[in-house]
C-alpha cells in the first residue's frame, strides 16, 4: 500500500553511516525520478551522485540541518548519510524547474524507503561552496540535496499542539516528533454533487 | 513495488467521465499529501476538492491541456475528469511553497493510481478566472490543479528521438507517447569510493 510507504517515509537525519549505499542503488533511485512527471515534459533536472566518503564530507560541509533543533548542528561522524543525490535544474532547458524537483525527490525517497533506506531533502545549502566543491557549472541551479542512508532514528507524526506550532522537536529518548496539520485544517473547500 | 506504480503513473488527460470519484476518495488522496514532506515542515498547502459536475465544468473552463498537441483543445464532454484537487499555497504561512506541491501531488497521484484512478497535474491555469469561480481569497496562491478520474487512454514512455525533442505526441490509435531523457543524460557526475 502506498499509504504505508508514505507514512514510513519520514525525513531521516541520522544514519548508520557504515551501511554503504552503492552507486547502482543511487542510479535506480534517480531512475524513479526520471520516470516521474515533469512540467511540459521539459525534464530540466540533472543529478550528481556521491557514495564516496571524501566527497560526502565536502557535501556535508555545505548543508544546514534541522533548523528548529537549535542545539543540534547535524549528524555526527558515524551518523552521517552514506550517500547524496544533488538535484540540479538545467537552465539551458528551462529557467525554472517549477516543482519538478519535489515530484522527482518524492519518488526517489519512496524508492529509498522501500529498499530499507531513507533520507531527507535538504534545501538549506551553502550553494556557492557546493558549486565549488563539485565543480558545478553556472548553467545548473542547485535545487536540493537529498541525503540517503540507513536511518538510525525514530520519527513520529503527531497532531499540532494547542499553540499551533509546526516546529519538529526531539524528546529525551532521541525520538523526532513532527507535528502535522489536520486534514480538516488543510481542506478549505469541498464541492460534492 | 514502487517502481511499477511510478511507471504506471502516467499523466492522463482523457477519462471515463461517468466513473464517479467520491469526496471520501479525494480526502484520502489529500491525506497522502498531508503526510508527505514539507520544507521546514511549514505545510503551507491548502486544498479545494470538487467531484460536483457543475463546479467541475467551471474548473475545466480555466484549464489549458497538453500544449504540444496543437489540434487538441482538451478532453471532450464524456472524457473529462470526474474530480479535481485544487492545490493552493497559503501565503499567511509561507510566501513561497518551494516544491511542496510537487512532493504532495506526486503522493496524491501515486495514491490515485493504486486505486485504479489517474490524473494529471495542470499548471497552465487561468488563475484569475479560477479564483473568481471558486471564490479563492487573495491569501492563497493557486499552485496546481490536479485532475482525477478513471483513465481512458494509453500512455507510453519512449526514448527521445534523434532530434532530441521532448514533445509528447499522439499516434493514429490515440496512444500518447512521452519521450523521456535517458538516465545517462541526466546524471552528470558520479563519485564512488
Amino acid at each position: 500500500m502506498i499509504e504505508d510507504l508514505i507514512k514510513q517515509n519520514r525525513s531521516s537525519r541520522r544514519f548508520h553511516q557504515e551501511h554503504a549505499v552503492d552507486i547502482a542503488t543511487l542510479k535506480s533511485l534517480v531512475n524513479l525520478g526520471r520516470l516521474s512527471a515533469s512540467g511540459a515534459n521539459l525534464q530540466p533536472l540533472k543529478y550528481i551522485l556521491s557514495c564516496d566518503p571524501e566527497q560526502n564530507a565536502k557535501i556535508f560541509s555545505c548543508l544546514a540541518w534541522a533548523a528548529y533543533l537549535k542545539d543540534w548542528k547535524g549528524p555526527q561522524e558515524g551518523e552521517q548519510p552514506a550517500a547524496y543525490i544533488v538535484v540540479l535544474g538545467d537552465t539551458d532547458i528551462s529557467k525554472d524547474a517549477g516543482c519538478d524537483h519535489g515530484i522527482a525527490c518524492q519518488s526517489i525517497l519512496l524508492g529509498a524507503r522501500e529498499k530499507g533506506l531513507g533520507g531527507c531533502m535538504l534545501g538549506s545549502i551553502n550553494r556557492e561552496a557546493l558549486r565549488e566543491h563539485l565543480n558545478i557549472a553556472k548553467q545548473y541551479n542547485i535545487l536540493l540535496v537529498v541525503a540517503i542512508g540507513k536511518p538510525k532514528e525514530e520519527v513520529v507524526i503527531e497532531e499540532i499542539d494547542t499553540e499551533g506550532s509546526i516546529r519538529y522537536w526531539r524528546d529525551e529518548h532521541g525520538v523526532h516528533h513532527v507535528p502535522k496539520r489536520e486534514l480538516e485544517d488543510i481542506i478549505i473547500g469541498e464541492y460534492t454533487a
